[in-house]
């Protein structure tokens, strides 16, 4: 009761308040879903106690997760395993459900592996160097496209996270998609909360779809996506990268890399993803 | 019955023979342990029948493996289970035990999404073009190595794989590895059976990790696996190129694409993987 309380009287960033509501909230969605980053942080959260009972696996370092239908604003519950505790990791696995239309609806099922990531993530011997970007203040925000120009309405999230386009990557917001699949951005939360490993899980999965760089800008909802983290994030800006290369049919791989303000690679994701193509 | 008695009277290719058996073959094995891609697809394989009861979804888009103890040759069972079915795909989880000083103990558990990749892979709008190596002929098995100059002893799996190492990727195998993370190499089964959607599971991770590029010759096991398959392959050899760029204490990733015999990718992984750094 005493950490109900203390819950009940701190002012929560808006992240952390989220994570803790047992509603899921109308201000993570995209389109009518709820943003599967923010689903799979909030499966991560649920499942942490469990495989991390004795404190030893704080963090999450490798997340599964498999998307089975659209988790819908409003209440839902989530159901955390135990698969195995181990010496420098445990593994857990987590559900994300919801009622609809009386029935219990599992909307997310993902498999995790949670460990101490200082331990795990020094020294750093090697890594993917970031991307060469202008400065936050010199790309483009969701408010600076003309009005009557954007082919991308913003959605919620974007009231909730900073989100600045490197201009070279940024023109599919203007109806002139570069058909390279890739985009780059800085991230981070609008009041000032820090980045933490739990909080890349949600980064991860925050941008618009790679897709929209293809031309495509319809919902490309996730089949799956796996996370890894791979250290502790410094506070300040994150630098998001995310590219696409192999499209057929109407499937997509997305892959997601994430760079903290000193320039460390401290996650990345590989997602499958299906578009809606238009007949040509 | 007659399923079984035709089984019985036909002459199976090893890679299905080692499939069918009630036993983790020897001949499938790195060290002590069964091979991940091997279990992976036994895994597959036994999961399929009750996410393919109707036939609509016979082939493995996406498997993610959680390796939780090293699989050793011996008896197993698979346990497997419907999570969900959908339209144009349907998802399933699966798990591989063994009994172990009497306690049964789980080795991996795996969600995964079959679907039919002849419907999800037509048309090819864009893929990652394949490495340009030498033809098969003109790299190194490893019977090319000279006798004493070897520093990896070739595995039984290597009894059933003919793997040829592009030169330019292949100074590790004796004694100088390049440090540049990358191994590049055309593989298929020796006894001619020619590679499937299941069998493409099992060669994302048959190659030598690709840390011994980096000059780390131990055991590398798999924390995570996530594969994707993406078509079904053409007869003849597949070429696969594995790398990692990101590796930290003791974790490194691990991607692997593959190549079919048209240049078509068929199939590309990302893996978490541990290694053991030998203190300077």
């Amino acid at each position: 009761m005493a950490g109900t309380l203390t819950l009940m009287t701190e002012t929560l960033f808006e992240f952390d308040a989220a994570l803790a509501d047992s509603q899921l909230d109308e201000g993570w969605t995209i389109g009518n879903a709820v943003n599967g980053g923010f689903s799979m942080a909030r499966m991560a959260a649920g499942v942490r106690p469990i495989v991390d009972a004795d404190g030893r696996h704080p963090d999450c370092v490798a997340l599964s997760a498999y998307f089975l239908s659209a988790a819908r604003p409003g209440s839902y519950t989530v159901e955390a395993e135990l698969v195995r505790s181990g010496r420098t990791m445990s593994t857990g696995q987590v559900s994300l459900w919801q009622e609809e239309a009386g029935e219990r609806v599992e909307r997310i099922r993902a498999l995790t592996t949670f460990g101490d990531l200082t331990a795990l993530s020094e020294p750093m011997r090697r890594q993917s160097e970031p991307p060469s970007m202008p400065p936050p203040e010199e790309c483009f925000g969701f408010a600076d496209v003309p009005e009557g120009m954007s082919s991308f309405p913003p959605p919620p999230i974007m009231d909730r996270v900073d989100m600045r386009f490197d201009p070279a990557t940024s023109t599919w917001a203007v109806g002139q998609p570069s058909r390279q699949g890739r985009m780059r951005a800085w991230v981070r939360f609008r009041d000032a909360r820090e980045p933490d490993p739990l909080s890349l899980l949600f980064f991860l999965d925050a941008m618009p779809p790679a897709a929209f760089d293809l031309g495509l800008m319809g919902w490309a909802p996730t089949l799956e996506l796996t996370g890894h983290v791979r250290a502790v994030p410094a506070a300040g800006w994150l630098q998001v990268e995310i590219t696409t290369d192999n499209f057929s049919a109407t499937l997509l791989e997305e892959d997601a890399r994430i760079w903290d303000s000193t320039g460390r690679l401290v996650a990345q994701s590989r997602q499958l993803a299906a578009v809606r193509v238009p007949r040509s």
